[in-house]
């Protein structure tokens, strides 16, 4: 099964990850083991340090995927009476409201266009139109279209009005700069199989220690309880239930590439210069990305798809994947479009030869982008 | 880190997989690619059919340990206003209560010893005993103490009585015979990373495709809707939120493996040789197991531990780990114990170099065992 290269994953996680940190599956761990424990431990203390919360906040891991972590957050830490607003500019934020939806919580949704970033003054226009809100649950970088929120206006803004901030960092968690010693953040949420180039099977979530101590038994969930979790690892230093051992190995590793890199700063780079090459070179196909660049986060652009009514995206999918390279559909519910992911154990060069590779698909479809 | 062997995991998951299990983790699959959404089918095709599912069950993925899987077949067959009997032998059965307690849903506990099987008449009982009782939430195999239930008996039952039967079979699955053909029973809940050797990171659900289709927008969970996960993944061949892709590689492997094994009579087999050599064995140093052999379950064994004061379970473990083998500390209330696993990639050798080097740690630490 393993004959030449398996195609690049240009998607915004599962991603490709660097051979060694698939190595480092090759061991069991026993999750009992001090071994293994320890190894968790580090991977919470280096998650921590990565948004500057060592002092106030802790790391809680979760088994599952990124969903899994941010419906965690909101049942451990929003009281049944509490009222959440939503800004919603995308497939990400609707989730939150469904999540919302199920627990029974009240929520305020603030609706935006898919490339209409929140502004803090819209948000404190909801805050005044709306005296129940006691949360806000905000997703960072909605990899729907790719785009940036602004999250350092808006956590300034709930920390003044003493709103409690939840924060999906899914998808720039380790790529863009979060530094929590700013104030204002309750809790942020990601997982292993994104900007930190691990592999899919765990979230986690970075909640003030006070916040997360004052949540006993409030999650309606016994396997999603973030503070049941946290203090049986307290007490045991083990996970409550099973956890997914080799994810756990493969984060670790992970986590000494991204630290060998450079940090975040060095990570978020690389990216950049991953994004400025693939916009670059897609404009020369005549491709127009669906975000104005200043709201264009460096982790997944969305493109237009082409006019020309031989384009299929199926068709498309199956011939640059053929070529090398794995796309992604687009995830926006107007406008016909393709997502290309710069994320992951890739470079430029990585980025430039998957231009060439859509560049020839298209010629093979015979497509005309303009 | 690779240099050596690692120990040999004696732990009822995460267990010692092969080798070839490990390394089919080696690649990154896309999520939304087919190739990798034609694995996940055949998956649960084939976990269908290793206990003849084959009519009227489907088999619905969930991502997370084993109780994930356990919260999201209570939380999506359970409706709100009904009342589960849970025969209670142990953790497992305990910890399926405050998943209940939880979800505000009426239970009824039917407290049994954790050396005592529950029996049909015992639940024929209880249905008699309390009207309001619609659902059965049985743990096949009580992994506490390595405990057997008679399955078979509470399924006709249910059936007899029109009850809904939800079956925690988390370290049976694979390793011992189950039939659905035979009635009675409406989900069967299990994981990855048990007898069947892959590696931890999602769980499972065979469900009666009927009770699954009547159960839409009754769990109180998105993330663990296995209504939800079915009918998205029978829309779109894929998984609702990012899988964990090398998991789920890793145990199509391992299923490959136990196909060409000879399936569960074969794995259950070498189980058996593996529990008794290790019983066996023990039974030459002066170890007594917990259970009495007619309910003692070939996946697990409790030991009673010494009586000599020398005796400390953290200095066995560590004296046995070093000797290469990592065994399982007790998990019952009253007694001291400690547990040695006999399920994973090993056979009867490995069992008997096991017993081995607990006499040798035994002697080193100056326990005497009886
Ligand atoms: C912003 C954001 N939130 C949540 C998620 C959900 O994560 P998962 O698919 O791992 O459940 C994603 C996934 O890409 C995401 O980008
Ligand atoms: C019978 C039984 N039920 C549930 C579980 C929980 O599984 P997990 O630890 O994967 O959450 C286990 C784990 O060993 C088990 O043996």
């Amino acid at each position: 099964m393993i004959l030449g290269n398996d195609p690049i994953l240009l998607t915004p996680g599962p991603l490709s990850t660097s051979p060694e940190t698939r190595q480092a599956m090759l061991r069991d761990w026993g999750s009992w083991d001090a071994a293994f424990n320890q190894m968790t431990q580090t991977v919470c203390t280096d998650l921590v340090e990565i948004v500057h919360g060592e002092n106030d906040y802790v790391c809680v891991p979760m088994q599952g995927s990124g969903t899994f972590a941010v419906e965690a957050a909101i049942g451990t830490l929003v009281p049944r009476n509490g009222c959440v607003l939503v800004p919603n500019n995308g497939a990400y934020c609707t989730r939150i409201i469904k999540i919302l939806q199920r627990m029974g919580i009240a929520y305020v949704e603030l609706a935006l266009r898919e490339d209409e970033p929140v502004s803090a003054a819209a948000i404190e226009d909801a805050f005044n139109g709306d005296t129940r809100i006691t949360h806000v649950a905000q997703v960072h970088l909605e990899t729907s279209a790719g785009l940036l929120n602004p999250l350092d206006d808006i956590a300034a803004l709930c920390q003044r009005h003493g709103k409690s901030l939840i924060v999906d960092a899914m998808s720039s968690f380790g790529a863009l700069p979060i530094d929590l010693r700013k104030g204002g953040i309750d809790a942020l949420v990601s997982a292993s199989g994104k900007c930190l180039e691990g592999v899919p099977g765990m979230g986690f979530v970075i909640v003030r220690r006070s916040v997360l101590l004052a949540s006993e038994g409030q999650s309606p969930s016994l396997a999603l309880d973030l503070h049941d979790q946290y203090t049986y690892m307290q007490k045991t230093t083990q996970w409550r239930f099973t956890p997914p051992t080799h994810v756990v190995a493969a984060l670790r590793n992970a986590l000494d590439r991204f630290i060998a890199e450079g940090g975040q700063p060095a990570r978020g780079a690389r990216y950049q210069q991953n994004c400025k090459t693939l916009v670059d070179a897609m404009k020369t196909l005549g491709f127009e990305p669906f975000l104005p660049a200043e709201v264009q986060a460096p982790v997944i652009v969305t493109f237009h798809a082409p006019k020309d009514p031989a384009w299929r995206f199926a068709d498309f999918y199956a011939a640059v994947r053929d070529a090398g390279y794995v796309l992604y559909p687009g995830k926006l519910t107007q406008v016909e479009t393709f997502r290309v992911g710069c994320i992951g154990a890739i470079d430029a060069n990585e980025l430039h030869n998957a231009v060439a590779a859509i560049d020839r698909s298209l010629k093979k479809l015979g497509v005309r982008v303009r």
